[in-house]
């Protein structure tokens, strides 16, 4: 059975906060991992609302540093707090995301219970910021209007399975099981060989979500993936109409976002980040269309995409 | 006809949000003047979905230096700014919130095209901090485990109102008309007096709404008021059963609540900013009518309050 990989939006709104969808925010869970990405206001409050699981929360990331994306930021850690948090924060974010944090904290915060161990994004390259036994969480720059990241989570690749009847029949050595779940084949002391697919099936695809915000059309973005995306959110805060204000403020139109799931082979795109100013976001479906074979969602606050 | 003075609650849970509570924020509507009184995290969210005319609020009012009343603050400047914003606005606060502004400006504000104004709040007395027409405004210190306010709202004793037709027929002058307004008699030319209540009707009384949060039982809060207040709110963070937590925090059970509310005369009380340990809060009711005659509401976010 595949690991759980799914993300939960909790605002979906650009720079202001709408009745019905809050500045960015996302919840990733991973085979049970909670990763919190982005925090504009009003975060820990959808947690509460969509029931997630706020207090296994460890790991933060953090795009840029618009108010829109970490508005919720000193709620989050002053709850946590007052829940008794003890165990380490680690937030991986522009380096002065932890002078904002301790301005915050020289004037607000009661001293902390626990620690908040900062991370922060390199300017350049993909650079792989978070590692665990299943997932690698990787940054890479975007381009707008101040330093900006994109995040990617991508599943390492797992050993094949073995198959547990056979492996007992056989009376396999606990050495040679290693082996087998590498790929080799199994030779028996008697020098009989068992191939690795008689013995072993193999492990799920490892999959991919890549989390793209605040960013102009950046093609470049292709030169840190190979292979399929899985998921796919990117930032779709215009439409084609506006693409010269796209352009003035380093924002993505539906189009544009589209063009990028393209290039990236992604299998599904979720647009969110839409502009105030568009009271219906349908056309961002039809525009999307036009420039992407695969699956698309305008994102809601409140739903979860898995990667199935 | 009165004027409208009635207040909508945006948060009355405290020091955590819950899925149905925001932390502490109000919006006091007088006569079509706004008015907001704390800012917990989400206040500028609660004003969309309550369809309260958030660009309409020139003056905001902060009791203290607690996350749960402040952290609505950045996302709120933020949004005025987005939303074009040219007029000043003021805000009423401990003198500390304008370093915690200013450090939040360091590191994410790009310019406001608009001016805060920053008064800071008396450490002692009654003291009259806003005036126009028909409102004065007031802080008085409370007691909390950091320097905390109260605010009052009091309208202004109007002038009596002239009744028009025999006004109009008597041809009364301007300047008796004045007279008339303030008390006084009308003597025509001839020296016919006619006695001002022929003349005028009362105006209608001042009404006054106290805000009181984050304290422990403070009688002397009375010193500040006489007569009949129509509306209090105090905080009811604990049931008495918590009394010794309420002393360690510095906050108030249902009860002193409630012996607040009698002390100070007041019609009616509305009682707010419930500990989350509390899933049903119908004790407070039961608690506080032991201590009090006048109506009891326990506040729901989104709803108004009416002083008629």
């Amino acid at each position: 059975m595949k690991q759980k990989f799914e993300i939960t939006i909790l605002g979906s709104s650009s720079a202001l906060p709408t009745s019905r969808r809050n500045t960015t925010a996302q919840v990733l869970n991973h085979a049970e991992r909670f990763f919190l990405i982005d925090c504009g206001e009003g975060a820990q409050i959808q947690m509460r609302r969509f029931k997630l699981k706020m207090q296994r929360i460890d790991r933060i990331f953090i795009s840029h540093l618009h108010g829109d994306h970490i508005f919720g930021l000193p709620g989050i850690i002053n709850t946590f707090n007052l829940l008794g948090r003890y165990k380490e924060l680690h937030i991986y974010a522009p380096k002065q995301l932890e002078d904002f944090l301790n301005a915050i904290n020289t004037y607000i915060f009661t001293r902390l219970n626990y620690s908040i161990t900062f991370h922060y994004l390199k300017p350049e390259g993909k650079d792989l910021i978070y590692e665990n036994k299943l997932l690698k969480i990787f940054s890479f720059p975007v381009s707008h209007r101040i330093e900006t990241w994109g995040f990617s989570f991508e599943e390492k690749q797992q050993p094949r399975k073995l198959i547990k009847e056979v492996i007992e029949e056989l009376s396999v050595p606990i050495p040679c099981r290693i082996k087998l779940k590498n790929g080799e084949d199994y030779v028996d002391e008697n020098g009989n060989v068992f191939l690795n697919e008689d013995l072993t099936t193999p492990p799920p695809k490892p999959r991919k979500y890549v989390f793209v915000t605040d960013t102009e059309y950046l093609p470049e973005i292709k030169n840190h993936f190979d292979g399929v995306i899985d998921l796919l959110y990117h930032e779709a805060t215009f439409l084609e109409r506006e693409i010269e204000r796209a352009a003035e403020t380093k924002h993505s139109t539906a189009q544009q976002a589209a063009q990028i799931a393209t290039l990236l082979n992604a299998k599904k795109l979720l647009l969110g980040h839409f502009s105030t100013r568009y009271k219906d976001i349908t056309p961002f479906m039809e525009e999307a269309k036009q420039a992407f074979n695969g699956e698309i969602e305008l994102v809601e606050d409140g739903k979860t995409y898995s990667i199935v």
